[in-house]
């Protein structure tokens, strides 16, 4: 029998199968490979890319030069252009408008085939350090309404270029995937006067089946209503609608339950590839965030969407998230 | 520069590059093939699935055995079940339900190695009468609320068996795509006393630069708010919302519209995978949808969709559709 779950902030739907749930071994996912080669992210190519708009750097060395541990650059071929100001306008029926934003590449790590499992806990928290930085002062540009931080690993993630890195692009409006998961959350702030991720939090301690890891200040489970099997998300345990208010403490909790939650994944699933999104809430100020609660959401490439899930926003999880908690405590 | 493009429907953003649009050349995509070896779908194996649920045959041949054109069976793998009511719940803070509907497997061809745009005319008019067959037929189930007919076309667009097949689920409930795609067009439509689906047929035809093909009854072209690139809709010239009420005149029509875009798509692009979803009204009455139109939506598998789409709903489109158009108009 399959089971049909709604998720509560969005109101989208999956279909869980529970009744041939699929195991590990069963998925045939493309593995992500490191090859040697020429890579504009390695020590030595730093004239390959764009100047470092920030870094993280070893003392007497030199910017855009070797030495650097984490370092930022704007995207050689960036998806929105730094320059100019918004210029809505209609074609007809259609509405257009010039692409105004930032699109930044963070390069997590000089070592080419390090992935987050294989770095020191401190080398992780460098980089988050960095998301942060990044976040605040692009924030700073009133241009923009919504700063996003993401990483694709793996070319089955979209990945060009195998080098651990992640984005961070600067966005002129709230995207639709935001805005809706905001608005949701805040229905039900303004209806029962708490914060559904707390209630989230709350449940998911208490029931512990869909749990995998916890420290004082995260916790790390598989979504009731996840869209991907193995999907996992991580939630800080204080409520704060921005990621970019995160507290020293907190980095190196998050550091290190993102390097064990990846580490166990990628014992199940060696050389999986993976996509994963810092959801926090728009620059514009707080006003009505007070619901919202940032987390990241992180998904490993398992399976391939397809015509079922693109036409209807169902999605088909053919391994339930409480037996995918089991396998990935058990690693 | 790049082009910010708001979709008026439902209001999702696309970032288009028109500074260093991708050719058709550049695109790099798993091809798809058909090996031979024991499939479930060719002549002599109807044993293989579960008994015909309709289908279109020679005559003097028996159910279940070779002899026939078009083949409708139900999945053997079904993403929910025929039997049983719904039985809507709550645990804690999630909503819950069995997982009620129908999923069934439309082969198209008895031919493993054809697809539409190696069929005749009239072998592809009649998997359309088939298509159109089974949605009335399982709308007379009152636990139903939506039937979505879509195909997914080799690996990298999700098909788990090469032979050409369709997909037919009936599901307990509208799914949130469709909902919110008839909600915008019924906004429009109590807005403006019009559909917006035929002021884009005027548009579109009007402009010409995203038209690909263009018969009596249907215009094929590449949308102006396209998610991905060489995303191609047929749009009937028609206003009508439900897909099922398609006159025979027009089935022949579309017929003809999708194996010559398909062709030229495949032109461009061999072996290229694809999906397509027939977008149509839901089937609880007609109440509320005077606005919407059914249309099918093509999108060919060139990229993958990474961790920026999964988290904002922005979709990048490396080829603006105006050329993409032309390409397709070229070939």
């Amino acid at each position: 029998m399959s089971e049909l779950r709604r998720d509560p902030i969005g109101g989208r739907w999956i279909i869980v199968d529970t009744d041939h749930p699929s195991k590990p071994a069963d998925f045939e996912y493309e593995p992500s490979a490191f090859r040697q080669g020429i890579c504009p992210f390695c020590y030595g190519n730093e004239s390959m890319t764009p100047p470092e708009i920030d870094v993280i750097r070893d003392p007497y060395t030199h910017p855009n030069t070797a030495g650097w541990q984490v370092r930022v650059v704007s995207n050689k071929f960036p998806a929105l252009q730094i320059e100019g100001d918004l210029d809505r306008r209609g074609i007809g029926l259609y509405d257009m408008s010039n692409g105004v934003g930032a699109h930044e590449i963070l390069i997590e790590t000089p070592y080419h085939s390090k992935d987050i499992p294989d770095l020191l806990n401190n080398e992780i928290e460098n980089f988050l350090i960095l998301y942060c930085r990044r976040s605040l002062d692009l924030a700073k540009d009133k241009r923009f309404k919504y700063i996003m931080v993401f990483k694709n690993f793996g070319a089955a993630a979209g990945a060009s270029l195998e080098h651990p890195h992640s984005q961070i692009i600067a966005l002129p409006m709230v995207p639709k995937n935001v805005y809706e998961e905001i608005k949701g959350a805040q229905n039900f702030f303004n209806f029962r006067e708490r914060c559904i991720f707390c209630d989230m939090l709350r449940q998911e301690t208490q029931e512990k089946e869909r749990v995998i890891l916890e420290n004082n200040y995260f916790l790390s489970f598989c979504p009731f209503v996840s869209r991907f099997p193995f999907e996992i998300w991580i939630m800080p345990k204080k409520h704060s609608a921005s990621f970019s208010r995160i507290a020293p403490e907190e980095i190196s909790a998050l550091a290190s339950i993102l390097k064990d939650t990846i580490s166990k994944l990628k014992n199940l699933f060696p050389n999986v590839s993976y996509n994963y999104i810092i959801h926090t809430a728009p620059t514009n100020g707080e006003s009505d965030v007070e619901g919202y609660h940032w987390h990241i959401e992180f998904m490993p490439k398992l399976t391939r969407v397809a015509g079922f899930e693109w036409g209807s926003g169902f999605y088909l999880v053919s391994t339930p998230p409480e037996l995918a908690a089991q396998y990935l405590r058990g690693v």
